[in-house]
């Protein structure tokens, strides 16, 4: 079925529903490069919980597709349209609804920005851990949707490590509270868990209860400089091996610094072939010694070069210039991104089968990863208009999700299984696995219309 | 429908049914000591996944209940026996199959004891953190089945924390392997999580990877002794909003203090009435500051002593007997045990209600809590045979139960809901809610044999 614009502006006050064809066109997809899409029937900006609920419920009695959407940074089509959908944006939604310093909480509606929720949280004192490198602009809506990472989950977790409950509404179009405000608990299914990172495909979330840490500890920052990406690998297993969890560590190759550079002239492709970037935050001589360690590895591995920083704001730019990097690249030609993760010990065989798959398929795949916890996210940038490379690089990046899963991996670390994923998702699953999943689907989305076609079919 | 032995008997391989009526007495209920039970049609202690596969098909088949059962240590009736039903022991099933330092996991059998666990990662170097009260009896399969808590979760966090993976054979009698074995993973639904505290309502757990930390950290102890239990709550609240966030904290009253010295004649009663045990195990200077920070909290609020302990034999002795308490109460007589979980600002409030409840019903309602994460366990010890103050108390647990909830808390922080919250769960969670566990219950357990009656009708 589809809806009209007519026919939802009945369902909701007035200017909420958006259909001229440009503004359709703007919120068709999110940034996968390579997944389908569609122009949606129409796009609903609800302002509350009880709009997106008369909403799900005309669309359920009407047989017409929900597809949510945050800030449309996905990377992966969850947030794409298909056909005869409403798009819901919960850009409206986007107040910090409560900051609660003493239990160390939040309740936010599902539009706030991630770095703005973290700026309301450092007035308090607080932390928000997660941090996707789209947190400029992602809202906390769309990190819940997909369990976004980011950099400093390697040693603080991922979304779903910080949602102690929500608001949602279901297909029945009422609306339910999951989870709780205490710090443990449990009564019921872990129903809330089950949200997290369902894409959209089991329900609209209008409400989220997040768990917050103190202050962010100090960081002393660690860069070392490799000669290729398979040594980095090395220092990456070494550390890991050393028994040190590092707040962040990143790898970033040539390629990237160099489309960094072309941005920012920071100069650091100057320096090296393949960059490592420690954080560690331990307090006091404990965090030294982790700096010291993790220094010792890099060098251990063959760094050409490595130094614990001893600027902050230099280390601050290192950091600002990782998050640059997809940005970056896009300025370069299509990007293509890969989100697998392997056991940390797995990333030197990862990182050099990922070096073999581009020789073979004759693609450049440029090196990025939350290396620490062997989420890698090989980037391959093929020049505007260049189809034959593109299908070659389509057909590496297959490659990378085949040696993942060899390896011990996952098809997807943290960008979500969305569109690009599906045939990966099949491959890791069992056809018992993936029953499961379809069993769950259809028990809590009755009427089929929550992102149909997401995740598997 | 029900089970006889002699049927089960051509099931499995020899040996595995027990049918002895003494036999099946003494697995016919975990210790809650007031949730109903019955006599398993009879025990099967299965050796291999495939054996439980076996059993689970030809009681789908046969319409015939399947009780999970690890330690039986359960302290709400999740593991009682229903009519006609198999019970399944992981006894033979407890085998740490591997250990990995470099990626910080290990994969073991549902029925490895959560301390023989703890000891085989010691000598690894590593830390398993859910320490239970019941670690040197319940098994981990248990504490996957219930998400259990303990002592050191109000920093470490609870069992589903820890739960990477897992193998489980669901309602088709069909064998399926759930989550990854690498540090991030967003592939498909998180159905470890929806398993991890599911109380054998959703399938058997087979084997599970667990996550691991390093090392334990060297921890110092802080002990306070207050005139009351809200004094003493005070000084929790304290704590949370200085920011400490301690490896423990836990609140031990007179009577519960009283009951180890009869058993151990440690003389911890005579030192004062309400005992706060706090541990702190930031590295280095961290640490002594949380440590101070602490000892101040407790002094601000009230302590009438309090020290941080130099000596750390004398530390371990408090912490064991804090373990030692509710064996300690059961000599005393019938011990019914509460498990209402507050926001931690709320702890105060809540001790201050459990008094004037205990004061209405004329009960006596010993003290004991995970306070740091407002993880409150009133104990109510009534003399053996004495029905009248039986019942009494079941009404007093009824208020604890209802007050918790009225402070925004829940009715079980970790022991779960088996038979003695259902009402709990049923005034906590919205009909809507409720729907959709029964949605997920009814879409994964098809045939209705697993565990039925417990968590929810």
């Amino acid at each position: 079925m589809s809806a009209t614009p007519a026919e939802l502006e009945g369902v909701l006050p007035e200017g909420r529903i958006l259909s001229d064809p440009g503004v359709l066109a703007s919120y068709a997809h999110d940034e996968a490069e390579r997944a389908p899409y569609t122009l949606p029937a129409a796009v609903a900006r609800p302002q509350c919980t009880e709009e997106v609920a008369a909403l799900v419920s005309w669309c359920a009695a009407h047989g017409v597709p929900v597809v949510a959407r945050g800030a449309g940074t996905g990377l992966s089509g969850g947030a794409n349209a298909v056909e005869g959908c409403v798009v819901v944006s919960f850009e409206a939604m986007n107040a910090v609804l409560r900051i609660d310093p003493e239990e160390r909480l939040t309740i936010v509606q599902p539009g706030v920005i991630n770095d703005h929720l973290s700026e309301v949280c450092a007035e308090h004192g607080l932390w928000y851990p997660p941090d996707p490198a789209s947190s400029p602009w992602s809202t906390i809506g769309g990190n819940v949707a997909t369990n976004a990472g980011g950099l400093c989950c390697v040693k603080y977790g991922v979304t779903r490590d910080y949602v102690l409950g929500l608001e949602a509404v279901v297909g029945t179009g009422e609306v339910v509270r999951l989870g709780r405000r205490s710090a443990k608990g449990v009564a019921g299914y872990d129903l809330t868990g089950l949200m997290v990172g369902s894409e959209g495909t089991l329900g609209l979330i209008t409400e989220i209860t997040l768990r917050l840490r103190g202050p962010r500890p100090m960081e002393r920052t660690v860069v070392g400089y490799f000669p290729d990406a398979s040594t980095a690998g090395r220092a990456v297993a070494a550390i890991a091996a050393a028994g040190v969890v590092p707040s962040a560590l990143e790898l970033v190759d040539r390629f990237c610094l160099e489309a960094v550079d072309a941005r920012k002239q920071m100069g650091l492709a100057a320096a090296g072939d393949v960059l490592l970037l420690a954080r560690c935050d331990a307090p006091g001589a404990a965090g030294d010694e982790e700096a010291a360690t993790v220094l010792a590895s890099f060098n251990a591995a063959g760094a050409t070069w490595s130094a614990r920083s001893s600027d902050q704001a230099e280390a601050d730019a290192l950091f600002t210039a990782r998050r640059l990097v997809y940005p970056a690249l896009e300025r370069l030609g299509q990007v293509l991104t890969e989100d697998v993760c392997v056991p940390r010990m797995k990333v030197p065989d990862m990182l050099a089968c990922i070096e073999g798959i581009a020789r073979r398929h004759e693609v450049r795949i440029a090196g990025l990863a939350h290396a620490g916890d062997g989420n890698l996210h090989p980037v391959i940038v093929v020049p505007y208009g260049d189809d034959a490379a593109r299908a070659r690089g389509h057909v590496a990046l297959e490659c990378v999700i085949d040696k993942a899963l060899a390896l011990g991996g996952t098809v997807t670390g943290e960008h979500g299984v969305g569109l690009l994923k599906r045939r990966g998702l099949a491959a890791e699953l069992s056809p018992q696995a993936l029953a499961l999943h379809r069993a769950v689907k259809n028990a809590l989305d009755t009427t089929g219309i929550f992102n149909p076609g997401k995740v598997f079919l």
